[in-house]
C-alpha cells in the first residue's frame, strides 16, 4: 500500500457534556495538528498517490469550515461532544466527500482509503483509518 | 477504526546477553518514550475511544513499575535480553490487563487493539500492535 | 550558562479585538505547548540548575490558572488581547514570581534568567526571555 | 506484529516530468528522512526483531546509492518521476533485496513485511507498506 | 526579549567547489524548513511583535525566489557556495528588507533583531542571528 | 552570529546522590539526544561555519567517551551527580578541547562559542552555552 500524508492545522474553542469530562465541560480550546494519509494500492501513472497541492488545498478548505470557530456554535454538531476522535472522524467524512466529488481529480478517485490524524498536544492525538 | 493516542515516558538502566549486542552488553541505560494507542470500532455514547484521563493514569501507573530501575534486576525478566520491542511487548501486556480488570472504566471494556511503541533515540523505535 | 527546560502544555479559548486579528477576532482556541528554560551561571551543589520535580509542579500550577479555561473571562486580561508572546509574558511573571516565593527551593532562587515558549501550531510559537 | 523502525536520510537532485508537476518541472531537490519500519510475529531467541547495527548499516548503503545524486541521471528511473511515494517503493524493494540476501542476518529473513517513510518536509510525507 | 517564530520550507538544487565538500561537490538538493524569529523589547499596542499574516506571507514570498530553483544558476549567488549557513544570512538579508521595506506593517518596523534558521534534516541544521 | 548544530546521542546509566533526587537515587539510565550548535561572527571562505563531517565526527568520538557505559563506573565523575546539566557542561569542555586541538579544522579555530544541549525526554532538556 502506497501512502501521501499532507499536514495543516486548525484552532477551535469547545466544551464538552458528561461528568468524565471534568473541567473540560466548559469552554475551551484546542490547536488540531490535522494529518491526511490517502492510501491506495498502485501510484497512477505520474508516480502519485494523489496531486499534492489539490490534496492540500482540499483539505484547508475542508479545516475552513471549523478554523477560528467556536465547534459549539456549529449546528450539524449539536448535541454532539466535538472529541478529537469524533473530529477525526468528521474530517475524515468531508475529505472523502472531496474525493468523491472530484475535487482531488480523476485520479484521486482511486485512493481507496484514508487514516485522519487530530494531535491536540504533544502527548495526545486521535485518528480515524477507513476505507473510502 | 479509530484510535487515541497517549505519551509518557520512563528512564531505565539494562545489560543484553549476547554477542549480536556488542557493547550494549555492559550495563547503560535509556530513556523510552512510551506512545499508546488504544483502538476500537466504533466510538462510545459520549464520542470518546476512551477516557483520556484514566489511559494516561493506567499508563503511568504501568510505568511506575520500570520508571528508575535497572530492569537487570526485576525477577519476571531473569534470562531475557529486554530490548526496546519485547519492551513493548511488555507494556502492551500490562495495559491489556489494565483494560481487562476495567481500570479504564466500563467503556475502556470496547477497546480491541492497542499498538504500543517505545522511542529509545531520535532515530530508533520499536511497536507491538496486536487485538486485545 | 546553564539552563533547563521543561514543557507542560494547556488548552484554552478567547477571542481578539482589532482589525489586524481577522478570524481571529471569533471566539476560537487554542492548546499552548509550554517550554520553560531556567538560566543560571553555575551549577548548585548537587549539580543541578533546579530541582526538576519542583520546576516541573510550579509550572502545571501556573498553568492551571488558565487550563481549560475562557482567557476572555479572566478579569486580569480584560481590554487585553491574550496573543500567544502576550501569554509568553504572562507565564514568565508567574514562573518568576514563583521562583521569587521559593516555591523552587532555595537552590533556585540563584536563577538569574528565564525564557519561556509557547508553541500554538507546528508552525508558529513565541517567546519572551529575560532577567528575573 | 512487532516492528522496529530505523531512520536516516539522503539528500537528492530531480526534476518531474508533466503538466501536473507545476513549478516541480524544474530541476530542484529534497532532503528524504527516510524511516525503515521492520515488522514480524514474534521476536527471535535474543529478543529482536532484527539487528539494529545491521538494518541501520544496510540502510545507509541502499541510500548510498541515491544520497549526493541527481536522480535524473540514474538511469533506472529513466522516464519515471522520482516521486516521494515511488522512492519510497524503491527503498522498499532494495531493503527487502538486503533481507533476502542475507545482509539482515539469518535472524532477519523471518522479517515480513516492511513499511518505508520518506518525509520531503514538515508537512509531507509518502510511504509504501507491504509483504516481502 | 519578545520573539514570534514562523515556518515554512523550501525544496532546492545546488553543488558546492572545494575538495572539503567531498561528494556535495556533485549537484544534489536539500529541502530547507526555514524558521524566522522577529524579535522586539516589547509588544505593539495589539500585543503582537508582529503580525502573523504578515509575517508567513513576507517568508513565503521570500523563500519563492530559491524553492523549485537550482541555486547553482541563480545569478547572485555565482561563485559562492550556497551552504545551509550561507542560505540563512541570504533568507535574513531578504526578511531584513521586507521589514525595512514596511511590508510586515507599521508596527513591524519596531522589530530590532531576527534570527534565521534553516533545518536540512534531522539531524543538522544552521542559523543566522543578528540586529536589523 | 553564525551557528551550524549536528545532533548525535548517547545512552547511558547512572544514579544519583542526595535525597533531592528521590526515586533516581537509584541506579537507572537515560538516552541523551546531543545538539552541538557551533557558533562565529563570519563564515569561512568556503561559506561554512565548520567541515560538518568533522564537527559529526568529534561528536561521536566525544560521546564514544560515555555511550553504553554507567557514568557511576567513570572516574573523572566520581562524588559528582552526572546529571543533565552537568554532561551538556562535559560534552562542552570534550568539544571545546577538540576545537583547540584542531580536530575541526584550521578554520574550525575560528569558532567562538558553543551551546550543547541534552535531551533526556519529550519533556525536559539541559543546555550549556558559553564562549570557548
Amino acid at each position: 500500500m502506497f501512502s501521501l500524508t499532507v499536514r495543516d492545522h486548525m484552532m477551535i474553542a469547545h466544551s464538552f457534556n458528561g461528568e468524565i469530562f471534568g473541567p473540560a465541560q466548559k469552554l475551551h480550546g484546542a490547536t488540531y495538528v490535522v494529518d491526511v494519509a490517502f492510501e491506495r494500492e498502485q501510484l497512477d501513472p505520474d508516480n502519485l498517490v494523489v496531486d499534492i497541492g489539490l490534496a492540500s488545498s482540499a483539505l484547508k478548505d475542508v479545516l475552513a469550515e471549523f478554523n477560528m470557530q467556536n465547534l459549539d456554535e456549529i449546528e450539524a454538531f449539536e448535541g454532539r461532544n466535538t472529541t478529537t476522535e469524533f473530529m477525526a472522524g468528521v474530517v475524515f467524512g468531508r475529505m472523502a466527500g472531496a474525493i468523491r466529488d472530484g475535487r482531488l481529480g480523476e485520479s484521486g478517485k482511486e485512493i481507496s482509503s484514508l487514516k485522519v490524524t487530530l494531535s491536540e498536544s504533544h502527548i495526545a492525538w486521535a485518528s480515524y483509518h477507513a476505507a473510502i
